[in-house]
């Protein structure tokens, strides 16, 4: 079984948006056993979506779609499959109607164009949206399988989980059961971490073993496979343990859980409290933790203090301290986790501060300078950080949070 | 003249890498003028660069192929080249010795494989690279023009820029510039403003319009273009225009800007400061600020204030207001966003309440509800937002930071 998945958009192929989704779905596809030999991206031109079609559909056996089944004329999916299985397009009353109470659940008008978002190729089988307005499209075309996604990447991504890989299973597209196992590393550098790691990634070694880097985060990606779940787990589990034994508290999680996660199970396991004080990382510390549902137990919360009235005022580092040190010092940063600590009643304290430049670097704290302190109980302390100069604002910013989540996590494992 | 973009590398197809070379020379193609109408990804696999090659020889007139022109077993592109061309492989010695004079530069050992890099097929010139050892490919093929760059984004860049940029406007291809503007649009959903500017989308209408939706932002793409910068620019003139007048303060910003900046566009204007109190939001507010370089002139700090401990201590609610109206109410809101606004001597405070989900909803209060406080000289008003029960968390936290700055930057337009 090989596939193609094909990208719909003009904003795609002139380069003005990234595709991301082809990637996620080769992903996906490949964990399930299946290979996906093409991707092919086409802009809002029916013609051209007409020959993309034409061309996958002799090639491969299962073709995946996104995007092009919003309400607007730019839309042309629907139109050009109909064309291609040269049936008409049916408008299907029950998607109509989850379409219309999507828009009443959310007091919108409807316009008469969402209308075009229940019409379907003649024969198609409507794929629910869970969060969104626009169905999905399941298709058969002689020995072709076509599944149309939504271009929005979160509404992409449930719609695949929930409707399409069932279906792939029920059709016995999906023979063997693949099981994928994500472990995640976090505090030396990918190459670092692979040289540990050369038996484990050899090619034809089973399980398979790759790793990949995303914002500073290291990944194995373990893939087993069997006829059973637990067959799948089994082929998995001495390699992922291996893991485990080898590189011990650098692992932060598994799955999508990173070094906010890792630190949230400490906090959790050992029954303490945080609160955060945030200068150059403007709320992103916060905002990682926040975006773990359950964190209000071990998160109190925090203040960014941008302007350094904020410092004194809602942390109460001293004046003095900032006038004799520089907002952007061991001190301050040592006084912002220790204010935080006793403001919020929390056990541990959570201070960065620093350079995020583009501007406001000098010889003595350049860009990319940060400082983050870590108060607790037993007393305060602080480290430097060099995120590098020439780095943007959004890394220097996404690194050190990373860095400061991660002392804090390894702080609680007594570390 | 329109162009198609082929991206060779097995670990793109499978998903293990991202390819961000089709991204990048579509936006160099579309600036200069060239259609970028096809993306097309083939795996290490002969059978299929030929299927990927012949179907853009027939649909377009420039084809850009980037990778497989490594010395490895994998590394396919001549030889489907020379395949589809009809024509055999020969050495070419110069671009055999620019190789071994490279190894000798780096005093590394050059394999016999790499030889198979000066291989080009007969007929084709050969592209110089500057700083790798594969050296690119441009050849005529009846109408089509194809050019082969090396995977490596660097390699590709420099050699696009210095090899064939100089090629295509020697050939004529290059006539005439293109210039695209972008304007964001937030507070209505995309059909709504479509249904607005028809006439602006029409197909046949120039210049161009497009819309895209992304994260509740909807954004009109003009594209102009003529015989230079200043007529192109002149040709979206009267249509951004138009976009401006019609739709008002929706506009908020041009290129990469967003709500964000939308809002710290009205501060700076106004030369007011603002400061947030959050709490469903966790962060998200202060983060999508101090994302912006320079926002300190106008941005004060905030308040995470996720335990009810950290909205009296950091913010003053009375607890007896959170204990009889909830901590999730249009009450609450108000007293935050006054709290922060007087505690950090901001002239705007804005706050939002709410439950992000997805536990902690009720029948009253249920998953997606978010109460916004918006305090300024002149009192606080609060103003309550449905995202809908049915949305993951991450949506409710953007969709409702992005609803609360919009309406800060609304009311510094006095509406």
């Amino acid at each position: 079984m090989r596939a193609e998945i094909i990208a719909i958009g003009s904003e795609l192929v002139s380069g003005q948006n990234l595709d991301t989704n082809s990637q996620w779905l080769s992903q996906e596809l490949s964990n399930l056993g299946i290979v996906v030999a093409f991707h092919t991206t086409a802009g809002d031109v029916l013609a051209d979506h007409l020959a993309a079609f034409h061309a996958a559909f002799q090639r491969v056996e299962l073709v995946v779609i996104t995007g092009g089944l919003g309400p607007t004329q730019d839309d042309l999916t629907r139109e050009a499959l109909a064309e291609c299985a040269g049936v008409p397009l049916v408008e299907d009353l029950e998607s109509l109607a989850a379409i219309e109470a999507m828009f009443a659940r959310r007091n919108r008008v409807m316009t008469e164009r969402n209308r075009l978002q229940a019409l379907f190729p003649q024969g198609a089988i409507p794929l629910p949206n869970r969060i969104g307005t626009a169905p999905g499209i399941w298709m058969q075309m002689g020995q072709t399988t076509i599944v149309c996604l939504p271009g929005v990447p979160i509404e992409m991504k449930i719609m695949f989980r929930h409707e399409v890989v069932p279906r792939l299973r029920e059709h016995g597209v999906i023979q063997r059961v693949f099981v994928h196992r994500k472990i995640n590393l976090f505090g030396k550098g990918e190459s670092e971490i692979e040289a540990q790691a050369l038996d484990l990634t050899a090619r034809g070694r089973l399980p398979e073993v790759g790793i990949t880097a995303h914002d500073g985060t290291i990944s194995f990606r373990i893939l087993g496979w069997g006829n059973t779940v637990e067959e799948a787990e089994q082929m998995i589990k001495p390699t992922a343990e291996l893991i485990y034994e080898r590189f011990g508290s650098l692992v932060v999680g598994e799955g999508s859980d990173d070094v906010a996660e890792g630190l949230v199970a400490q906090l959790a396991r050992t029954g303490s409290t945080l609160a955060t004080a945030e200068s150059c990382t403007g709320g992103l510390l916060a905002h990682m933790l926040t975006a773990i549902a359950g964190v209000s137990a071990h998160y109190q919360g925090g203040v960014v203090s941008y302007a350094n009235l904020a410092k004194s005022e809602l942390l109460g580092v001293p004046p003095a301290l900032i006038d004799s040190h520089g907002a952007v010092s061991a001190e301050v940063a040592a006084a912002m986790a220790e204010g935080v600590r006793q403001r919020l009643s929390a056990d541990i304290g959570l201070s960065t501060t620093g350079v995020a430049g583009p501007g406001g670097g000098s010889a003595e704290k350049p860009v990319g300078l940060v400082y983050v302190g870590l108060a607790s109980p037993r007393g305060s302390k602080t480290r430097r950080l060099d995120i590098g100069s020439d780095q943007p604002r959004e890394i220097i910013q996404s690194r050190s949070s990373k860095a400061a989540l991660n002392w804090a996590r390894l702080s609680l494992l007594g570390e």
